[in-house]
């Protein structure tokens, strides 16, 4: 039944670039190749593309006419939101034919409804402004992750983001109430509904969300806000062993239920690189230890955070889980203990090249997943240093691996292939995903059809032929 | 771009019928018209339908090969759980050409995962057996509803189906970690996953899931697990007024959190047909009170549900929220007040003739629902008698309308389109949706071309061909 996914797309002519400029207007279509940059790599360099145009629409209406003439045209268009992405999905090609549709200009925040507990923003806000408006309202918008500052509310959507408070909050999926977005031959779909229970129709609005911009162009959205916490605390402790931290998490969920919204696990050799690389960072005890967890609380109550931590951390020592553990008594005390997690991705620069694996597997399997990893690993580089750490209770591993000490970097880079094979083997052996909350795009797009049934790859293929009979959102990502 | 969805369906040859009889073991093919009937009608007679066949499929590869033999033969097929669906999507046409494919068969556990807070279940299992092997496990299944002794999980999942516990652990949909589906043509798709971040290609658990059976046959489902709460408390207050409602749901939700997980209301009508029609049901009050909420409290700390739901009651009271409130305090008095909002669907009955809208809109525009569709059933019908109850906190109110006293019950029966007209076009307007929680099937096929755009419309067609082609599962159904 599968189709091919091939399509005849075209370069862009000299005058299709002018009616695509006039859209928008000829001050936000960028043309030259230095202003346009920014927009062609990724932080890290792995992806770099090639463009003729970046347009920049300011409005819904804009982007619906930009896709209704490229359509037409049979010409691929490559949506941006903040330019954060880890898999390559929103950089464009190498080979300049495709257009580059940045939604930033889309800012607007439409409304706020804090009895409702809702907002509508447009895609182009950043995360850090949606919170913000959410923390005006006297609520929180739980979604948070460390380029918060910089990435889109659209590209969350898009790549249904996941970050520190999926615990207790879920996905970005889990957050999100209602969107609109732009088909591929510019019909615009109103999807905005700020109901908590919808029960007509097949649901689109999940379809849209994490399609990557390969299935239409997520341009608003209704968002769930939920109360503002009224007390929290957090703690660092210190675990004696791998095989206790599934049992101090299981002990975290039975003694304080939804209000734990944070479980973050580190190894004893992340800690150690955070040490050594990060100004400002103290660790809070003296002896080294396996494995170290961050515990976040958050009540709705005044003073009702610490009354279900301290018992817990009580407990969990009694049990022989904790070996030791630190509350912090201020706001800053927790910023500082949220500082050892944070730094983790960057102290890794520290010790040379590091390839990354952001997996998940069942919560229960995480130590058998480990165990298999590490083995894999020195199989494939003996000497390898793996550093994993992670949101322990989503079965999310950030599985990193840091190259042998006195190793040439490129060398050991060069082991990309090999190791991600071999560590993303144990994942699939697992009934694990080898894109936990990162994404498809270009990165792991040749991978997916090794891990995904047949039968899912054509359903999936259905769905690009049903929504973008042309091919020209997107292409060469996801599918 | 849109398709015609009327596809050529054959009637089934008796060669056909003896060969789907074969897949599954002639005694388990109905096909004595008298063994037929329970199949073929739902419990209010609203639906009756007629089949030369019933398949009772007794695994996967089953169903996988009865669909992948009626796709061949261009026969429809209706899939059928427990039927207990309230809109008609689980009864076969009147034409007596289609099959009925039961899944009550499939009722194995295929395995409990307690540490991993997950169980798979086949479709056939009811939604009470997938709770008690929660419960041995130590565990809890939070999806509750009245039908829960009969309907199955397939069904609950094929129609997205609500209930009481929505509003702290959400849709039956949040419920679900992975599927296993048999798709039109018979391809198995395995979708079961134990993962609760898998961020790899398109939702297609979701898009199957509230589908109704026109894109998918749910055949298995993996489902999350939370910690049984060990400690609950149930109150019943008396709210003075319908503006206090919405304040009095914001102060419960600031002061408990996500530990407030019922907040139930009925008007004063519907509580008196209770009172009046409910054999052994008592009301707590002396005075008469225009609203009334059931509030649980549940916390997985021993001894702290009470502590969180005292001052909640004080403050409501201070506030002038609350009139007069009970406190359950034993299990069985819980039940009884339980019993209030229980039995509020079968109280009606006594009442005459009932036509029932079960709508959402968003949580702060209920009040200003109730006053314009008030208004309209006045004036559709001078003296009917709305009795709104329902889920508040999510915003989804199950509108019922009694007769006028002393009206014949047919005579108001045959304004159900007039007046769920005007109470639809209410919802429309406050952007709110015609089916919060029962779906759309036969009863609402034809009004959701109404509330929805072209463009919803065209893209639900353009799933609906690109998954089954031919037309043949669940026609006449949901498009």
């Amino acid at each position: 039944m599968s189709q091919s996914q091939t399509h005849q797309l075209n370069t862009p002519s000299a005058d299709l670039l002018a009616r695509l400029a006039l859209i928008v207007g000829t001050e936000h279509a960028v043309l030259d190749p230095a202003a346009q940059q920014p927009y062609l790599k990724e932080w890290r360099d792995l992806y770099i593309g090639r463009t003729p145009l970046i347009l920049r629409p300011g409005s819904t209406e804009e982007v619906s006419q930009v896709l209704a003439l490229a359509n037409e045209a049979r010409v691929a268009i490559v949506p941006q939101g903040g330019n954060t992405g880890l898999v390559g999905g929103q950089i464009p090609s190498e080979t300049g034919s495709e257009i580059v549709l940045s939604l930033k200009r889309m800012t607007r925040i439409r409304s706020v409804d804090a009895a409702g507990l809702s907002l509508t923003v447009e895609a182009g806000v950043t995360l850090a402004d949606v919170q913000s408006a959410a923390t005006e309202a006297g609520r929180l918008f739980p979604l948070s992750m460390a380029s918060e500052g910089s990435c889109t509310i659209g590209g969350n959507l898009a790549t249904n983001a996941g970050g520190v408070a999926v615990l207790s909050y879920g996905t970005t999926r889990n957050q999100v109430l209602g969107i609109e977005a732009v088909m591929a031959d510019g019909a615009i779909w109103d999807g905005l509904k700020a109901l908590k229970k919808d029960n007509t129709g097949y649901d689109l609005r999940d379809l849209l969300i994490g399609s990557e911009g390969t299935l239409g162009i997520i341009t608003a959205a209704t968002l769930r806000l939920v109360p503002a916490p009224k007390d929290q605390r957090t703690a660092l402790v210190a675990v004696p062993s791998l095989g206790a931290l599934l049992p101090l998490f299981r002990l975290a969920e039975d003694m304080s239920g939804a209000a734990l919204t944070a479980f973050e696990f580190m190894s004893q050799r992340i800690v150690s690189f955070v040490a050594r690389h990060t100004p400002g960072v103290r660790l809070p005890f003296l002896h080294v230890h396996p494995w170290w967890v961050l515990i976040e609380i958050s009540h709705p109550l005044e003073n009702s955070a610490a009354p279900l931590m301290e018992p817990l951390l009580a407990e969990a020592m009694k049990r022989g889980l904790v070996a030791d553990g630190v509350i912090a008594s201020s706001a800053t005390q927790a910023r500082d203990l949220w500082r050892v997690r944070e730094a983790a991705s960057e102290a890794q620069k520290g010790e040379g090249g590091s390839i990354k694996h952001d997996v998940s597997v069942p919560v229960a399997l995480i130590p058998e997943f480990l165990r298999l990893a590490d083995a894999e690993v020195e199989r494939v580089c003996p000497g390898a240093r793996p550093v994993p750490f992670g949101h322990f209770g989503d079965g999310n591993v950030h599985y990193n691996v840091s190259q042998p000490e006195g190793m040439e970097k490129a060398k050991f880079l060069a082991l990309w292939e090999p190791m991600s094979h071999a560590v993303h083997g144990v994942v699939v052996g697992l009934g694990g995903s080898i894109s936990a909350e990162h994404g498809i795009g270009r990165m792991k797009r040749d991978e997916l059809a090794t891990v995904k049934s047949a039968v899912e790859i054509d359903l999936m293929r259905r769905i690009k032929s049903a929504f973008d009979p042309n091919g020209i959102l997107n292409p060469g990502k996801v599918l």
